[in-house]
């Protein structure tokens, strides 16, 4: 710890801050405990308990103690501040500050300042229909679902992404300190701009334990500890103890110490990485609370994690001690009959849009402002007929993403973010306009790091999620690119931030905010040089679990689709958007407005491809991704030329729901317009992107469900080629020839030859892969022949 | 770094070194890039050259380098030693080394040490239907994939738990260093017992480079990088450099002392955790390959983290540069003309069991002692009558549990995980013969923290994961037990356990290990205290994507079906075995004897429940889960009051996958079996524990699919009781029978005023829950009636 001016609080300072304090914890224990009698107006009674004791008292009273004085430093100081809460279960703490500010009163009127508001305060909190017990969208102020541990301090530095003005207050639970996110999380102080971003404080609180066990930080030797925080680039200020008074002291001094840092920090532009400071507080566990117990300790132990009086209701000791323990705040200075707060407690609280609960910046939708996109069109490919041509879609759409980058520059409202592998995922365009931010030095032979950059690489998908997730949710717009198999990394992380989106919603006075858009790429199909551990494509499974009003899910075939369907994203509010794509040279199939049509009915049938001219198919093959969609064609293709009698219909489906019905999804179609496309009757070969249970799980309501037969990956792979992927999954044109030969009617045995010849073809396309190591030329330079 | 006498290389030593290791980068490369002339016995042709390039040389060379140094120290002093490939694209190095040490030929016989397994060495490699570039299970000597990066150092020291006389060399990738995972894995050294568990000695491979950026470990100051690693409780040694003799000098001395220090600590037996020593090499990427390619820089930078020379098979300046390279190495003194390694190079290399890839901790199967399981049916509980009592299942699993942990104590093989949740999920009675495993301090208030304890606890389910894998892939037993919705965290770290399983399923050396065993509690019906963003049932949805002869899916309705559940997945092997049950005090429903024949069928009629006595039932209620069985049964009840001649048929699935059919899982039912529990044509009401979606994708093939109607978790909920859990998401008893009502022809009908009180009824309970805060006592104290 550097030495800094020692400013202390005066006599009024120190009785202003130390009230508010009381004040909130006195709201905190109410919460947990009180269905009545709120102001303890008359003595407790077993009536006033309510009949589910559900809370964390815990790390509340540091919560608490941490809001007093950021308030009292964002009054002196006119900061603005904004408070991350990494302790999941600080709810009590939150909504106590923001009910002292006034915020929870303007978003809630029914919970004001006076003895009803306090009542309902108290009953709402982990209460059936009420709020949960920790941090969550229905607090004013918060950014930061409390449910998993992990992500404070990624939230806080994506917050802080772009906003220079900004310091964003991060309290880092020392539970959650052990996770892996919040552990790689340290190190995002490589990528912060002390010019261009703004500052995050982090606040690491050790109040020593779990839930049944010491946490590692508190435990770990000091020395350790501070070796630690220095190895990953903080200059750390100390704040332990116990007794009140001497802790204010030490936290208003520590508090002005490290804004100093910050605002010469600020003030110098250095060029390299500074020493950002941060601060550890050690205090009790349930500090302030009942010391004791039942003969056994509880302040200052794992103990006093949850409720610490568990037998309220039932046992008159227990009851007598929560009076005492509550009234040691002396709630008669703290609040008027009315149960309005003291002057002396109202003037702890800054006011306006500077109070934490008011902050825009918790509310990112109040904020956002669109996009300029330049118009995607301009970056179509010329398809002079389908398949006539062939690009990489991903690459285009990193010239389209530079030219969003270029255009949005001095908003500095959009990023991309990925694990090390923007350019392997062919979006290199964008550096033509931008770099990679990265503070750490730069060498001659480095390529596009900048101080500035509009790219933020890290080899943690934790950390890029975390990162975007902060960043959206405080009103602005990005991406994330990632490869289609690791982005399970993530599976948590989206659950969370669905969950949020789903909560939001419900919420008059949350403002919609930007969509998560995940690009993923370098796919199941296409890992060539990678093997069977990169093959996933089972991250669509997992999101569709999610609210319906929630998840898009888009899989376009075509670099075409691919602009359009990226346009759309970037325009779309309050969504978690899944876009699957490839990375690889492909046959092009749509013209640029072709592919918006197709895309804005989201399915419909190729009539270029189909030979069902009288619109009675019978067979339907039907596709969704790129690698089926060019498997379905060739295998139309062949079918055309070996049975042209046959009357084949394509479908492709490019959002996903719209399989489901419209009952299910806002996308999905009527029954009636799916028996259009896919026949009441008919079979249907469907060749999807991913596990093909996906696709009777969206359909199996359906007319014709029994006459779908899916075709995708499942769990089959090596390093070998595409096509040899295509082939152990049993998604290969052959294969999709013989389904068809198998599936119509009649139509396999009266084609005993061609189906063995198509059989002996994929075997011996297979063997000669394994010989030779690449794809057969038939297959590999295969063009759509009509 | 401490002083250390200083031991050096003599020439002989030097030259040996040296020449395993030019050995293994010859191999390397080739491996890389030729399909033939593999000695270069004539010039290099476009011929000899690999059609696709495809491979990760950049980590190789560095690799090398470390295998022939601990080669040297495991003979100089008879070392049990493994070795952890953190860096996932490191395959040439492992193979090269398998190859040179000869397990590779004991493996495969047509790899073996000869011109002809050195050519089936190198075309194997990222070759159609060969082996993957990254370390995968088909390497003798690997317990860890390398497609996913992150979870070395979490199995390094999985595999040193109770292997004291074992040393694991962990090598940590300067990319991998920066995930989340491996973040916190460096803290595992706060639960490895001096005494009792192997060391892991980590070695941080810094060689500057992920795919296309600076490392942060590599590029952040050094002084920041060595407080870091002390900070992690890490006493550093530095190994820094490019010019080889001058390397090898340095790493003798170091691995030496590190060596050194780890026998001093094993020796000491101290009381808290001692420092241990961890090595840091900073080596430049793609060490010895081409300095430059085309004008640009390579050794040294990104660009040599894939194929230096991409151009080698039409670019005859890079097939010259190829040779050049190849021959750098001296292939003529290395092998002889036969393709042996010459005496030089083979005495490298340890012998027997000695070897890196021959060590039986890496083939844990071979190693493997059954659990000595106490009898299960001795923690029965008394079920007089179903329903007529209550106990809490994972309560009562815990006692059990605490009768495996003491009856293989002295074995030392069985060991439970989890994230601070052991006691909260009420396995506690563990605790009565052991405790957390725990090396830092121990105050007066800590409960069950001992340095020798069976449990681990650490608020990171990754690191969880990673050790119970790292514990079973060394052939060991154990359970991570976890929240549910937490669960998710590691889908990834599942994700690549399964498809290890899968892999390794295909080698017949390979030994088949104990099953990944996970107990899923704190689930979705029961977060009365935590809400929304703790419910999440889906794992299960995510699992069963992945192969079948790998996944099972446990879902026991009660005490006794757990109990059995319990003892089975602790007897198997090669699986991944997830079971989910409550916490919470529920009704017992079979007596111990019907729970054995009720898991032995996986699914069955529960006759006593049902009232279909001529097996000709008018409705079937189905259920899997432990909330949902109480609420069908409740249902039930309810229909036997209301409509006593309606025959209601119940069916428990406690084996999830039995309902698949027989042709997609080992566990499916045939469609004969199905039909006899389903019924072909009656309406089926399915009450199910998570997503009901899964149990369509798991039937849609069934004959009775369109009759059946699926209730289950959908995404609502917050803090509220568990009745009310149910009537939000619609699986409530009161909804149940009206879904019976509706479902049967003409009952709903016939019953208007019956249907009207339940749909009353069910709003009048939700209502009241939201007044009062708890279950009606209608509820609450139902009891099974017959």
């Amino acid at each position: 710890m550097t030495a800094h001016a020692v400013t202390t609080l005066d006599t009024n300072e120190l009785r202003e801050i130390d009230a508010y304090w009381r004040a909130a914890n006195y709201l905190s224990v109410g919460q947990i405990y009180l269905l009545d009698n709120p102001l303890l107006a008359e003595p407790l009674r077993r009536e006033h308990i309510k009949p589910r004791l559900l809370g964390h008292w815990g790390t509340t009273p540091g919560l608490n103690f941490l809001c007093a004085h950021l308030n009292r430093v964002i009054k002196r100081r006119d900061l603005d501040l904004m408070y991350v809460i990494g302790p999941g279960h600080g709810g009590p703490a939150m909504w106590a500050n923001a009910w002292l500010e006034g915020t929870c009163g303007e978003a809630y009127p029914h919970i004001g300042q006076d003895v009803h508001g306090i009542k309902a305060l108290f009953k709402q909190f982990s209460f059936p229909g009420g709020v949960p017990s920790h941090v969550s969208p229905d607090i004013p102020g918060s950014i930061h679902e409390g449910g998993e541990l992990g992500y404070s301090l990624a939230h806080a530095y994506g917050a802080a992404l772009d906003n220079p003005g900004l310091v964003v207050a991060c309290v880092i639970g020392d539970g959650e300190a052990e996770t892996g996110p919040l552990a790689t999380s340290w190190h995002a102080n490589k990528f912060a701009n002390a010019s261009r971003d703004g500052a995050v404080l982090p606040i690491l609180h050790l109040n020593g334990y779990k839930i049944a066990n010491p946490t590692l930080l508190a435990r770990m030797p000091a020395t350790e500890l501070d070796q630690l925080l220095r190895g990953y680039g903080y200059l750390p200020y100390y704040v332990e103890g116990s007794e009140p008074q001497a802790m204010h002291q030490a936290m208003a001094v520590t508090l002005d110490a490290a804004l100093d840092d910050i605002s010469e920090i600020k003030k110098a532009r250095v060029g390299n990485r500074p020493r950002w400071p941060m601060i550890v507080l050690r205090s009790p566990k349930g500090w302030t609370g009942p010391a004791e117990v039942d003969g056994v300790p509880v302040e200052g132990t794992w103990r006093a994690h949850q409720v610490p009086l568990s037998g309220v209701r039932d046992n008159p000791d227990h009851l007598a001690q929560l009076e005492r323990w509550m009234r040691s705040y002396g709630p008669e200075q703290l609040f008027d009959v009315e149960g309005r707060p003291v002057d002396q407690v109202r003037a702890g609280a800054p006011t306006g849009t500077r109070r934490m609960g008011a902050t825009p910046h918790a509310n990112g939708g109040a904020l956002l402002r669109p996009l300029d996109l330049p118009d995607f069109r301009e970056h179509a490919v010329d398809v002079p007929k389908p398949g006539g041509s062939t690009s990489e879609p991903t690459r285009t759409l990193g010239k389209w993403l530079r030219d969003v980058t270029a255009a949005n520059q001095s908003e500095g409202n959009f990023r991309l973010f990925g694990p090390d592998e923007t350019a392997s995922n062919r979006l290199d365009a964008v550096y033509e306009v931008t770099g990679k931010q990265w503070q750490e030095k730069v060498l001659d032979t480095d390529e596009n790091l900048t101080h500035e950059g509009r790219v933020v690489e890290v080899l943690s998908e934790h950390l890029c999620q975390g990162l975007l997730e902060g960043y959206l949710l405080t009103g602005r717009h990005g991406l994330f690119s990632c490869y289609e198999a690791f982005v399970h990394i993530v599976d948590s992380m989206f659950n969370q931030h669905a969950k949020w989106l789903k909560a939001a919603h419900q919420l008059d006075w949350r403002r919609p905010i930007g969509s998560l858009n995940y690009l993923l790429t370098s796919h199941v199909w296409r890992q060539d040089h990678n093997g069977f551990s990169h093959q996933d494509p089972g991250f669509i499974d997992h999101a569709v679990n999610k609210k319906a009003e929630v998840i898009r899910v888009y899989l376009p075939p075509d670099t075409n689709t691919l602009l359009s369907v990226a346009d759309h994203c970037l325009r779309s509010r309050d969504y978690v958007n899944i876009v699957v794509a490839g990375k690889n040279e492909q046959p092009d199939w749509l013209s640029m407005e072709e592919a918006i049509l197709h895309n804005t009915r989201g399915a419909g049938i190729w009539e270029w491809a189909s030979t069902d001219t009288d619109g009675e198919p019978d067979v339907v093959l039907a596709c969704a991704g790129d690698a089926p969609t060019l498997e379905v064609l060739a295998a139309t293709a062949m079918l055309r030329e070996h049975l042209p009698e046959l009357k084949v219909r394509v479908v492709n489906v490019v959002d996903l729901m719209r399989l489901q019905p419209d009952t299910e999804h806002p996308h999905g179609m009527t029954d009636r317009e799916f028996d259009t496309l896919f026949t009441p009757d008919k079979p249907v070969i469907f060749a999807y992107h991913g596990y093909p249970w996906l696709i009777h799980r969206l359909t199996y309501r359906r007319t014709n469900h029994h006459n779908l037969h899916v075709r995708g990956y499942k769990e089959e792979g090596t390093t070998t080629t595409p096509f040899d992927m295509l082939v152990v999954n049993d998604m290969d044109r052959f294969k999709l020839c013989v389904d068809v030969l198998d599936r119509v009617p009649g139509l396999g045995p009266r084609n005993a030859r061609l189906r063995q010849e198509l059989v002996d073809k994929r075997t011996r396309h297979h063997s000669w892969i394994r010989e030779y190591g690449e794809d057969m030329p038939e297959v590999r330079d295969w063009a759509w022949p009509y």
